[in-house]
């Protein structure tokens, strides 16, 4: 399947100057997410990286391509989120933005140690997302097996920024 | 698997007097999503809605279901957000809640008319959220089959807000 074709470019969303890569219209067609998921996991077979114990979503497109990745592995699903959203006890992690810091959460209870576990998002930009979101697998004990990322914006070169694990993405600007 | 005893109660969240119904240990758990699933669709089979083209998902536990679902069925997803979320053309209903109003979105060309759909939530409390949801549902020209609903809130009686189709919960408070 062509995604390229199928995601829709919204220029200046959600600030002028952006083009926003709207992945709803890929959602919406018949075969879009089963076709997302097995381009994760044929990638993830080919990188070799074994066995997926949990998969981690990031809030919020993050939620729908890591739950249907999850269900599609049998793994269990865990959710970072934005400040104040998970009511037990959390990991929080603090990082910087163009402008000024964004936070994120998980559960401290939500993986065991030495689990095996993959973050899942939508789009990798900068990789300030990303990169935080391994910081709070790293605080759990969980292991991190690999990074899946249905969209990367090359030129911001997000890769940089993260922790020396496979990176799969599937469409690329 | 007994969903109740997995998930976890959190008294005074996100207010003061609400106990509020974590779903994330049962998410964490190596077969909770799967177990999900499986409750919707044999739900939906006995209850004999017949064939769904497209799963909406409320943001954002929803969405974590929804795709879920979705990716079961291999159906397509539609998410639909709180405002401002969503970069293309929408739909959008507002909504009472018990102090003020909320408002919901969805894409004008996220449903073609006629397409057999079902709505995902993780929780019905009042009822205003799902609801709202259908009348969005009903201006694309889609046809809402159903509603599944991880938990219902039995003491709110939120299924009198909806309109009448069929309606599943998996867990009752």
């Amino acid at each position: 399947m062509d995604f390229k074709s199928i995601i829709r470019d919204i220029p200046n969303f959600p600030q002028q100057g952006i083009i926003f890569r709207d992945i709803t219209p890929l959602l919406a067609h018949p075969h879009g997410l089963t076709s997302i998921i097995q381009g994760f996991q044929t990638k993830f077979v080919e990188l070799n990286i074994g066995e997926v114990d949990a998969v981690i979503g990031i809030e919020s497109r993050g939620f729908i391509l890591g739950a249907a990745l999850a269900m599609s592995l049998g793994a269990s699903f865990v959710p970072v989120r934005k400040p104040k959203k998970l009511p037990s006890a959390v990991y929080r992690v603090e990082y910087s933005l163009e402008y000024g810091t964004d936070t994120l959460e998980i559960h401290q209870d939500a993986l065991a140690k030495g689990e095996r576990v993959v973050i899942i998002d939508d789009v990798i930009a900068t990789g300030g997302t990303a990169a935080a979101t391994a910081k709070l697998v790293q605080q759990t004990g969980a292991e991190l097996l690999a990074y899946g990322f249905l969209i990367e914006l090359d030129f911001l070169n997000g890769r940089k920024a993260l922790p020396e694990v496979p990176i799969v993405s599937l469409v690329n600007y």
